[in-house]
């Protein structure tokens, strides 16, 4: 592990300050920050959540989009680089959804390996979608399934976990 | 803020014993207490819970029933009461649905604005709904998004902040 | 209670590490390990959650399958033995579903109390589902509520319990 290099988790619920927590944690470390999006915008919906996160980061950011190959965007950060992973929920998403019919548990591991290895300070966000009522629907049970799995995978990797209630980080590890 | 006032915000899953836990920490002052109740009985299931809820209730109680104006209804409790609020939930989905179409972002706003001057020591009791799958319906997601904000905005200013657990509370603040 | 007995509750949510975590808890005793399945293989996606789970287990292992008489099963486990009960969760299910028109607040309550006279060692594993959304469907509320209720019972007799997120143990008690 390079010098000054962690891997911290931040899980949480929609809407219980994960990102707004990792992000100041990052800022913690001097600029430029680097903030990979996995969002896609692919709905209006969608569109106006990506804005409004990013118009809540100040100057000091650099953001890149990346719904498909994280691990890849991770490669290419400088060494030493405070870099925000935001969000694996949403990678998971577009894995799942890819077209060209991917092995999620295969590119689940393979994450999960590269973030074992982290080369600057990284803070990564996940959504904890497991603690309401089994979802009628097959897929969304699968999803729900493969996010717990690739969560806990990181989780066992990180040097520290957080998980959000409320916009308050209780820790966890 | 007034001599032993206080805000505490307990939050917690359907079932996890909120309201339960919330009345013997009010207990724990003198009588008699204020419960001001936000629950609607607008259906036979609700009537059952709402009735449940009271007749676990010993005497000293006193219940006032405000569904939307809880500003309003905090402004008229007297100096120093012990007052419950239950629940946030609850009175969100009255702002929702009611009729003259609110702004629901400033109704937040100004009711976190009144628990953050609390002039006794009160207790404010809200459902966590952000941890399962992202709901299939659209006003779902936006209650959702409403609740969690709400939520964050009460467990700032709270003093104490309690994530229930199984009828246990977790100390989050 | 007896020398060494002991209740752990272990809840969480699906895809926690619920059921892992308990093994490896109750694997630090000696073996045979006892292992009360609650689950009923009536659909291939349950078929495959069931052998997966089996398949982690190693030798030592002494596998009952029990779907609704759980303190009848308890009852016939020998003085001392540790035993994994995996999970309420789905015990509550099949009591609700069952076609004899169990009345399952009666059996969440004597269940509670078996479980509070442990005679050995014993683990019991649970699923919160109140975290998310409100159910559309009344069945699911119902289920949710009874749920939330056996949680609660159980927790309040255990010695230890446990919250399960992403994998990681947090100690609620």
């Amino acid at each position: 592990m390079s010098h000054g290099a962690s891997l911290t988790f931040v899980l949480g619920g929609a809407r219980s300050g994960k990102s707004g927590h990792a992000e100041r944690l990052l800022m913690e470390r001097p600029a430029p920050w680097r903030y990979i999006a996995t969002a896609q915008a692919y709905d209006a919906e969608m569109r106006a959540r990506i804005a409004a996160h990013a118009a809540r980061r100040p100057a000091g950011w650099i953001t890149v989009e990346e719904p498909l190959d994280l691990a890849g965007a991770l490669a290419a950060m400088p060494e030493g680089a405070p870099v925000l992973i935001d969000c694996l929920t949403l990678w998971l998403t577009n894995v799942m959804l890819a077209p060209d019919g991917r092995d999620v548990e295969a590119e689940s591991l393979r994450l999960a390996g590269t973030l074992a290895r982290p080369r600057g300070p990284w803070i990564v966000v996940s959504n904890e979608t497991g603690l309401g009522i089994v979802p009628d629907n097959a897929l969304a049970r699968r999803f729900r399934d493969a996010a717990g799995r690739l969560n806990q995978m990181v989780a066992q990797k990180a040097d520290n976990v957080l998980f959000m209630v409320a916009g308050l980080a209780m820790q966890v590890k």
